[in-house]
């Protein structure tokens, strides 16, 4: 008989999971491998609640093992490093991103972007190395390979923070690599969500003219009283649109529901450039023709390596840039994913973890 | 009263005219003006026939003013200069692409990307800075400025090199534009008509390793024996496709009928690109996933600047590419036309102007 997730380890954890499709969140005692020599142990203080997490529980994108245990924006505390660590000490603060493996040899890991790895390990429900599942931050503590635990830095809040380690490299990386991170770049950032606010926040540190793209006029203040972008612009009005035709450099569309992405190529400039990096269900419209005759590209960015992230991290506490979170306890995790089903959150819940996730929950 | 195609201009032409959506050509008399300053006046000898001469001979991208007599594959010699023009002698044979103006100021312009001024003016059926229509190259003189006239390589056949003023230039600036003419790279063509052809001939000639796609079973000769690809994939047998997975860098998509992009999305490896420069009526099918989980990208590209269709007819000649053509007389233009419709061609049309356009045809 396979053992099960709680006896599978030798070290006993407590975390909280979706069992089945329904994606309802119960309590559920499970277990972790012993400290390897190159593992890290730490203890979970906090952990941001991303759509993902929603997806994966409801198993919407049908690679679900069950039961899951979510969160892949974790900060914790170092309790235990294996003989061959070098990396961290014991009460060292740590982050823990989407991804806790890969091959570590293939041309992807050899460039830093272990997110393009053929056999790169998601944080949690997918295989590890040696078979089990992995289990994420909604968790009382977690074991990760020293290359795929990030440094903290020293001045980045622990809570707010939490968040960068996906929606703040999700945006980072993109702008990078796609070359939209020059000072005075005409930036649109499509959608004013968990990844949104955030690439708002960074494109403005590296010094971008940002317009905010939203279907919600109510969102106008919060985008440029809030998060300081420079222009606002209520996407479902045609003449608004029309105002700014071949006017931006770039456009991050952060949006994952079903959306008309003409209009945007539209705006860009020749040689504009149109990033993806939400996920809707249904393939976008492209027609052809605006793409030739402006040379534009639609492209799409996963994420990003462990060098790169730790680089957007020491950059965000650099710019005082974190997310815009409502801490919740881990009981609240089922209303929180209902609510984040309405957009009901300005911007990201993050769970305290270390203080609503104690004794032994349940079997 | 407006007037006349014919008496509009001093100088008497003769051409071959598309008169209403019907797309039938008859012949029809015309004026072209007077050589100015920096005016270069030429003898039409050989223009090839592209798909676009028939779409708007058809109106099909509905911006046709008629009589509209096409042709921007033209290949002539000098007769004629203005007081001012510094690059060109009479007797000396010139080509002219698809490109007669633009504005000369633009960023696009300063760049030697006269095809992307928002003031660019193609070779026919489009308004000239003076108010009258374009006329392409089934006619029996031209006039254009200078600056979009192209020195016609020494060593280049006038007929079978007349279609590297569109076909070629379509297929080498994006081959340039997305680094995908380097040594060893692993390039994809789809489609072998009249650009498909001439992007395998020089995407070898770059050193590019390429694999045609094509739905044609039968073009697998050709293909691999004529113009000497690498490897043949029949796009619309899974199994081929699923073998070559992740293994290009670059595709270029030379089809203008509707069909799957997403196929090839997954047949590039990570930051592959596939470039489009077909316009299908009806846009592309576009799912995210694969985009963002390679960080792949598409994109466009519409013919090239006038210094870089310069560059190309150098490089041509050099590697002495030329188009697989049928020479035809002009009026067998509405039989071709019937024949492009159906594939019937390998590869290209091209009207022997200079001997089947003599005498006054018509009013």
């Amino acid at each position: 008989m396979a053992k099960s997730p709680a006896t599978e380890h030798p070290i006993k954890a407590q975390g909280y999971a979706a069992k089945d499709t329904s994606g309802t969140f119960l309590p559920l005692t499970f277990s972790r491998r012993a400290t390897g020599d190159k593992d890290v142990r730490f203890k979970v203080l906090y952990c941001g609640i991303c759509h993902s997490d929603l997806h994966f529980a409801k198993n919407e994108w049908g690679v679900t093992t069950y039961p899951v245990v979510p969160g892949h924006e974790i900060v914790g505390v170092v309790t235990e490093v294996g003989t061959k660590v070098e990396k961290f000490k014991v009460g060292e603060t740590v982050g823990v991103g989407c991804l806790v493996g890969s091959c570590r040899s293939c041309q992807s890991c050899s460039n830093n972007l272990e997110q393009y790895c053929p056999k790169m390990i998601l944080t949690y429900a997918v295989p590890y190395f040696d078979g089990t599942i992995t289990y994420g931050g909604y968790s009382d503590h977690m074991v990760s390979d020293e290359h795929f635990v990030l440094h903290w830095p020293d001045n980045l809040p622990l809570d707010s923070g939490a968040p960068l380690l996906c929606a703040g490299i999700t945006t980072y990386s993109p702008l990078r690599h796609y070359g939209l991170d020059k000072r005075g770049t005409k930036l649109g950032v499509v959608g004013l969500g968990g990844l949104g606010h955030v690439a708002v926040k960074i494109a403005k540190a590296f010094g971008a003219e940002v317009t905010v793209f939203s279907t919600t006029p109510e969102k106008k203040h919060e985008a440029l009283d809030g998060l300081k972008a420079d222009h606002f612009i209520v996407s479902k009005d045609l003449e608004q649109m029309q105002a700014v035709t071949g006017t931006l450099d770039g456009i991050l569309d952060t949006v994952s529901a079903s959306h008309a992405i003409a209009p945007f190529l539209n705006i860009l400039k020749t040689d504009g450039k149109l990033v993806l990096v939400g996920v809707p269900e249904k393939p976008h419209e492209l027609p052809a023709f605006p793409l030739i005759i402006g040379r534009k590209i639609v492209g799409g960015s996963n994420i990003g390596g462990l060098k790169e992230t730790q680089e957007m991290l020491d950059f965000c506490a650099e710019h005082e840039i974190t997310a815009d979170i409502e801490v919740i306890p881990i009981d609240y995790v089922n209303t929180a994913m209902d609510r984040l089903l309405k957009s009901d959150v300005r911007y990201r819940f993050v769970i305290d973890v270390a203080n609503s996730i104690k004794a032994p929950l349940d079997t």
